[in-house]
């Protein structure tokens, strides 16, 4: 009771102190809200009961008084969100910014602090919203970091030293982290180097650690007849013939043996990242905005989220400037997923003045979906399916949006286009797509559709990327893409262009892609046999896939040989780049040529300097073999 | 492909079929709809489709033609559903009954089977709702029995043959159960005597099964701080500190050997009924009834759910009649949870010429719910908090319902009473309440609060209530209960009466309770030292709570001593009533009373006959020193 009671009077004191710590100024279109730090103990529940009452009092700014924040979920503002490439969730947030319009956030500098599952920023249906001189980050990580300090190569072990940041129990010879109202496995891990404060060199031989393995008992699973599809990597069913293969032993207080990697054991003095189940690490992005038209974010600095900086989804004219992912407080890892992420968005979408590092993935990819046409249920009406898991509930488009059947065997490119008339969202699985034409004749079942208006004039510039997993930037998108002036240091492709359909359902060919005055630096480190820039496609086959790309005065320092992996392409122009070897690493592929070229037509090299270590710099299929470097 | 294209033809052809299938008849309100069994192999799909047009095509009645229909949640209608004493999950329904008002469902006889997690009726916000002639059974259930076939007390292991019905595997040393979109671990167990198809006599003995223990190796966990009260029986909280205690090894396939079990080896022959992790095993109802007025339910029988066969909130005027649970196919086990469940009801709550046997838990439970204040915000405005989490999202009542402030210290009974002016919902945990009139001058952060009008009158008469785990009926009402011509066989208290606070957060004391005509046989065998009839509170001292209490003509045919057992009382009559010893088991508690009566006042017994086998009839505190059995 003695606790409560405390509870209650600080609370009271909070809300006395919100009356009169406030200020408000009236304009046309509405009050500008002032906080300041005497709501910082817990600041959501000031803001929660103001935001809520945007209708009756319109708000165009809220400001902060500079200084530190804290938010707790406790009562904030709650909504079941779908989040693409994130786990689905009902979820909290201080900010919830649903249905508004003109509305301005400026933090003066202010640092907020996140405390469990919650996300910062919940901007959905709204326009016109600016969040602007902010730092977030979280009381306690959603992934957690140990220092290697010893291996045994001869009994597959490896000791880590867990520093008291990183709570930790075992159950049944399983490693847990508990965080403030979060909890997570080994789960998907990396090594960081600590020294380049980046992705340990070739740490695919090491990582992930291995923790799964098949079961060997199971009676009478085959006999379970599914009518319909059945996704066996959605988060409820992945755990099924699987278990646990890591097993882990406490030596002594903070430090853990663990027993039974498959792979290299992690070398002394790096850190191994880990974050958890794939499927249940990403719940709580920074910024999640979906349905939106105008969103612009300027200076802000997120170190830190469980999942990624920001998500867009279906929403137009995005712009971010001086946005950084980085990590505070000597952490290895900033955002434990993609920096940025832009799922049909339309209008532009500009990243610039930004740095990306030491997230988890992507520093940004952009793409639209692909859904699978399972029902033709009348001549102008298609049920679909959300292929992935990380897709569900994405509504594909709005009416008069132009979408394209798509029968990838055929063609990267759509066979037919029609207008959407209405969609009825079924469940996060099934909608049905009623279209203002009637069907293509030859439709079937297995067919895609894409939205053909869900993708951006993409812009991104003077940004830095490193120090992440995964790539640079990963763009399906067909319409205009201009990269330039950004400096490159990924431990796989700098950027890769994929037409993607099997496993991740993010559609979008490539079209228009301008890629100029960039600086590649030691990409492709971690161990893959892949290009620092990347085209390729899913289908094995001679079809066209990309367009009129331009690769212009970009600088390639690279410690391999791969630079440039292209198939599927129609008119590629290389032109005016310097490609020299760094010797910061080993090389790890020397037989590998500089450039590889394959089922494309109209591709030319112009005045590029090349003074790496390639004994052979192009490689080319025999439609191609006129093909030469110059 | 070739699937693909099979499930597009099967559906076109399902949609045809509906079209010719589905004749219609107009009437002045809506339109009856009559399936046929062309939609039988999944019907879901066609029901959604029409029930989704209602408000434009409204209908009055939907009819089956006679025979066996499946539903499929792929094509289901999806909403996330709050469900009191289940789990909180987006589920799919055929039967999305939302803002309907005067409609019939008549399954004319058929047998509706459902695969994985759906809930067949889901009610929410219509009026006069009426179904009837339908039997509800699932495909595979989501619960598994076991039949023991050896044990042995020296080493403490026990073993299973598991039918081919069953499927299984084993993970690190952990039994799952795989179904059809489902799956479960051991879990809340309880063991079945296949010969009386009841609880096993004294199962307490043997179960539930020991699947749990406290994990030793922990670290910096207690340097984790929580800023507002955490509920660590959440589903989200409850594996901390806890790991796995029993294995399994299989024999050989189908043959189970369990190790680690602490209590007493459960006997050959008997059976095992398993159902997963508490928090986790209830989620598919067979009936969702919320804010809704007037449901009627005829002529039912749920042979399975995986949860509740009713579970009905914040709505008025309910009677089920004829509305049986039961188990099929040779199964031990009905419902997984509650036959019916009643929170926060008003008006009518009937139920008559019922059958609740082998479900996994209450045969009824009326309550409602308290909230916790937390906060104190202004003269007229509290934050509560929900204190269970299986009552997440629980919005206590409607403007100007009666609420009760309690502060159950001092009183069973409210301190204060308010009127709701509003409810504004912040999260699942926290809402804030405004009210009509100034809050009462000392209310303090830790007072509860409770609807007076959420609360029925209650018949229950002409029911068959045996073989399950758990209570018969589980009452908490302080307006009217009439409780008549039933039978009861349970393993725990045929009627228990609390007033809980502590754990459920299950308000209402009892007023007005006339219990009669009922026979009790054989009740509390499961080996718990209590009566038949128990009413109870969780805090320990003198206070009223139960008031004209009328316990008449009851047939008491036990196998042991402990009738009536009361605490709290003021006005209580036991007439009439006949006790006999049934012989049927040994007895637990020889040295029991028949009647153990405590902090009460104006008891009588009158016209009673007495044949059993307690040495002293009643037992009873200094203050009702004179009181005797007549």
């Amino acid at each position: 009771m003695s606790k409560l009671k405390n509870v209650s009077c600080l609370f009271l004191q909070v809300v006395l102190l919100f009356n009169l710590s406030c200020s408000k100024t009236a304009s046309l279109e509405g009050e500008v809200i002032v906080f300041d730090l005497k709501i910082a103990e817990d600041a959501t529940p000031a803001l929660v009961a103001r935001i809520l009452q945007h209708t009756d009092k319109p708000i165009s700014e809220i400001k902060f008084e500079k200084g530190t924040y804290h938010f707790y979920p406790d009562k904030g503002f709650e909504k079941f969100c779908y989040i693409s490439n994130h786990g689905d969730l009902m979820v909290n947030t201080p900010f919830p910014i649903i249905d508004i319009q003109n509305v301005t956030i400026d933090g003066q500098g202010s640092t907020f602090i996140f405390h469990g599952v919650m996300i910062p920023f919940l901007i959905n249906g709204s326009s016109n919203i600016n969040v602007k001189n902010v730092s977030i980050d979280w009381a306690q990580t959603f992934h957690s970091e140990g220092l290697i300090v010893a291996n045994d190569e001869t009994n597959n072990t490896f000791d880590m030293q867990i520093s008291d940041e990183y709570p930790y129990e075992i159950r049944n010879d399983e490693l847990w982290f508990v965080k403030e109202y979060y909890q997570h496995t080994i789960g998907q891990s990396i090594l960081y180097d600590p020294e380049r404060k980046a992705i340990t060199f070739q740490t695919e031989d090491y990582t992930g650690i291995t923790t799964k393995s098949k079961t060997s008992i199971k009676r009478n699973l085959d006999k379970i007849d599914y009518k319909y599809e059945y996704d066996r990597r959605d988060v409820g069913n992945k755990n099924i013939g699987v278990e646990n293969r890591v097993t882990v032993k406490e030596l002594k207080p903070g430090l853990l043996r663990v027993f039974g990697h498959k792979k290299k054991m992690p070398p002394v003095g790096n850190i191994l990242s880990m974050k958890g189940e794939q499927g249940l690490n990403r719940v709580a992005p920074a910024f999640s905005v979906t349905h939106t038209k105008g969103f612009n974010a300027l200076n802000i600095t997120v170190h830190h989220a469980g999942g990624m900086g920001i998500i867009a989804e279906n929403s137009e004219d995005l712009i971010l400037d001086n946005f950084n992912i980085t990590p505070s407080q000597g952490r290895m890892v900033s955002t434990t997923a993609d920096a940025t992420h832009f799922v049909g968005c339309r209008g532009k979408v500009v990243l610039k003045n930004c740095t990306f590092e030491n997230q988890l993935d992507d520093a940004s990819n952009i793409h639209g979906t692909y859904q699978k046409i399972v029902d033709v249920l009348d001549e102008y009406s298609i049920g679909v399916r959300m292929g992935h898991h990380q897709q569900k509930a994405f509504v594909i488009g709005q009416p008069n949006d132009n979408l394209g059947f798509v029968r990838l065997s055929n063609s990267f490119f759509p066979y037919e286009k029609s207008t959407i008339k209405n969609i009825q969202y079924i469940n996060n699985r099934y909608q049905i797509i009623t279209l203002n034409e009637k069907l293509p004749n030859d439709v079937k079942a297995g067919d895609l559709v894409e939205n053909l208006d869900g993708y951006p004039d993409l812009l991104v510039q003077n940004c830095i990327i490193r120090n992440n997993r995964a790539r640079g930037l990963l763009i399906s998108n067909p319409v205009n893409t201009v990269i330039e002036n950004n400096f490159f240091s990924t431990e796989m492709e700098a950027l890769l262009i994929p037409v993607e359909s099997g496993h991740w359902y993010e559609s979008g060919n490539a079209t228009n892609v301008l890629i100029k005055g960039n600086t590649f630096q030691d990409c492709q480190h971690s161990g893959f046999n892949r290009g620092v820039i990347r085209f390729d496609t899913d289908d094995d086959n001679q079809n066209i896939a990309f367009k009129n790309i331009k690769i212009e005065n970009n600088t390639f320092n690279q410690f391999d040989n791969l630079i440039l992996q292209v198939t599927n392409a129609d008119g590629l122009l290389f032109e005016g780049n310097t490609i020299t070897n760094s010797g910061t690493f080993q090389q790890l592929y020397p037989e590998n040529p500089a450039l590889r070229i394959k089922a494309s037509k109209n591709i030319e090299f112009k005045n590029n300097t090349y003074t790496g270590k390639a004994s052979k710099i192009m490689e080319s299929d025999q439609a191609l073999s006129k093909l030469t470097f110059q």
